[in-house]
Formats: C-alpha cells, structure tokens, sequence
C-alpha cells in the first residue's frame, strides 16, 4: 500500500539515521522531512517498530500513512517546489 | 473527511500564522507541526488556497492529508508522547 512517512525530528543525528532506514525500506524521499513509496502492511509494521529508535525529544513525532487509491489522489502538497507524492516514472496508464 | 495537515515551515512568523488559520478552520493540534479535523471538500480547497502565503521558503511544504475511515485507522504516529488524531470525546460509537 501507498504510504506516505512525515517527520519532525529535532536531532540532526537522529534525522539523519531515520531518512537513511526509510530510504532502506525503498521510500522515496518527497521533501525536506517526507518520504513516500509501496509499503505492505507486514514491512509497515517492521519499520514502525524499527524507527522508533529515533524517536528521542519529547516534541519528535513520526507520522506513518498508508493512502488508499482514493486518499492518495486527493493528498495534497502545498511547496515552492514541485513535489510529486509517486515517482512518475512507476506511474502506469491503464 | 477527516483530514491530517502536517507541515514543515521553517519561519517562526509563518508558522504560527499557519497554525492560527488551521484553529480557525477547526482543526485541533495533534502535535508539534501537526493539526487534525473535519473538513469537507469544499473547505479543504479554501484553506489549501488560504495557506499557501505562509510557504515563503524553498523547503518549507505543507501537506493536507484527507483520510477515509480505513486509512485514518491503520495510520499511525510514533511519539514519546500519547498521541490521537481525533479528539476522543468526538469518537461515537456506533
């Protein structure tokens, strides 16, 4: 399933380590402090139970969001940059 | 539809503007850059327009995430502190 990762993390050391285990469970990187990318419930669980390691000051949080076809579709991103939420090369026309 | 707004803006000034508009739009803060709610389409679409000002930055972005019962239920937040994204005096049950 389609899941969206959003954090907010103050460490800089913590961040760090937390964007390199996304990036190992194959999210891709959608901003600063966003990853997003396939997830099956299974790998979704892992990497909760994986991430909260990170997880250090009181006001640190990690948002963990699986979208459905529908949910995804009407995500919005509010950015100066371009942000697409999917890689457009893995989007198929069917 | 419930709807999750997450943001990441790096201007203090911003954004505490930014989330004195959410209050107004009756979204509640779940957490430090997070605010959650009620919000039908059409209010979904002002406030996505509304807020955009305050995105001054290149890497700022904020994300306005609406949520069907399924994803609200399997989406999770990883926190030191107890976090739910509805205020549970509002959860009926049904």
């Amino acid at each position: 399933m389609f899941t969206l990762v959003v954090y907010d993390i103050s460490k800089d050391k913590d961040r760090t380590k937390l964007s390199k285990a996304l990036e190992n469970y194959g999210l891709k990187r959608v901003q600063y402090s966003a990853f997003s990318g396939e997830l099956n419930p299974h790998d979704r669980h892992v990497l909760s139970q994986h991430v909260k390691q990170y997880v250090t000051q009181d006001n640190d949080s990690i948002y963990v969001i699986p979208l459905c076809e529908r949910c995804k579709r009407v995500c919005g991103v509010i950015s100066r940059k371009n942000i697409t939420l999917v890689d457009s090369r893995k989007v198929k026309v069917v």
